[in-house]
């Protein structure tokens, strides 16, 4: 059974400011959840229809579907939901190329970029401070488990970029073409800006490369790619060479 | 003024089955109406909060911050709404590289494929009949404009292949490496696959060649890519070769 102080906790951990305080965050779904049990993320409470799905966990509490349905974050809730504490910080790799987001807004834009990065081998992604949250339910919902691999870190990015001894690498829409640059990816900051806006200036001025995915060139539309989009296909073209 | 008909109107064309009686869809926001009035679309009605914005438009209705929100399928709604006529079919272009999408579901995805088809040049987009429809107000907000400038046109995707001479090269999870493989891709039908389940098994048969996107080679994980990020990590790995 579901008490009342649980939901109220549920409830609470839509927002960041209950997540802070409670260090806490929601998954919800089979597959994501085994993902983050993988990964040893710290289980807090595990609320299941089928308790014989996960076995050896001792904080596992029987809900039926329609409990299931008052404390989910979705409509269509799938059979478990699962708060695990917010980890600690690690520390940054910088061996390896590494993303960096801007005052990235959307939820389901960082989800899929985690995604992404994932898929294309990079590790580490930084978001400035004033990124959307991690643990947002819907970033954790479209990052599916790749979240618990991928080692997020919110710094001030302006200071980081003065302190790293890295090259940065900013995308925007008059920098050179991807595909003529003959740069070394292996490792290095690969920046990206807030959906609406770019790069800021004051981010810009600090670029060591400017660089552009180029567009058809019939067209002087659309005016952007997704964000999303940019990434998969900036990690492709970097990545592209360590497979061939 | 709005009347009662137009509130009952626009709010029926949330859904395709009303979008198909009435032969028409709404687009919001400034920018995306310019981009369907230079495109020559048809417009049926636009309520503007500011008339002197568009001028020599007949059909358009003065409305206050109220009645647009009333109105409106967005929570904060631009200063302006149009209710568009859908066009006739267009033919098919066969002579250049065609994107097809099998049973695509989310709307979002469709709308990101739509604005990542027209950055890369790919001007006719195909989807199987049980694909979301292309008017549904959500794909209409993530196509931005590029839906009145990209050929979008339902088939039953099996007969289709059957009939055209065209090659088809379908995207899966385990072809040959995308980067690997030497096509010729300046013509033929490039195959996207549902977002959950991928090309169907009747499909995949008929296909002339079955690439992946390589995935890092040190996880696992993600057992996939976001359908939309797939579209633009292929269209630029293809149209890469025409900037070179």
């Amino acid at each position: 059974m579901v008490s009342k102080k649980d939901i109220k906790l549920i409830s609470s951990l839509k927002q960041r400011k209950f997540r802070d305080i409670n260090k806490s965050f929601v998954v919800e779904g089979k597959k994501s959840i085994s993902e983050f049990l993988d990964s040893k993320f710290n289980l807090i409470k595990l609320f299941s229809i089928d308790c014989s799905f996960y076995t050896d966990i001792s904080n596992q509490i029987q809900v039926n579907s329609d409990e299931l349905k008052k404390i989910s974050f979705f409509k269509n809730p799938d059979d478990h939901l699962a708060i695990f504490e917010i980890p600690k910080q690690k520390p940054i790799n910088e061996s390896i190329l590494i993303v960096a987001l801007e005052s990235i807004r959307d939820p389901g834009n960082l989800g899929t970029i985690i995604r992404t990065c994932e898929w294309f081998g990079v590790n580490d992604i930084i978001c400035s401070n004033d990124s959307v949250d991690c643990f947002n339910p819907k970033v954790v919902q479209s990052a599916m488990g790749s979240l618990s691999r991928i080692n997020i870190t919110y710094v001030d990015l302006n200071s980081y970029l003065k302190s790293t001894e890295l090259k940065s690498i900013g995308m925007t829409l008059n920098g050179q073409s991807l595909y003529e640059k003959k740069l070394s990816f292996e490792k290095g900051i690969l920046i990206f800006g807030n959906e609406a806006n770019g790069i800021s200036d004051r981010l810009f001025s600090m670029l060591n490369h400017n660089l552009t995915i180029p567009r058809s060139l019939n067209s002087d539309f659309p005016e952007s790619l997704n964000l999303s989009v940019s990434v998969g296909v900036v990690l492709g073209e970097i990545k592209r060479k360590t497979y061939l």
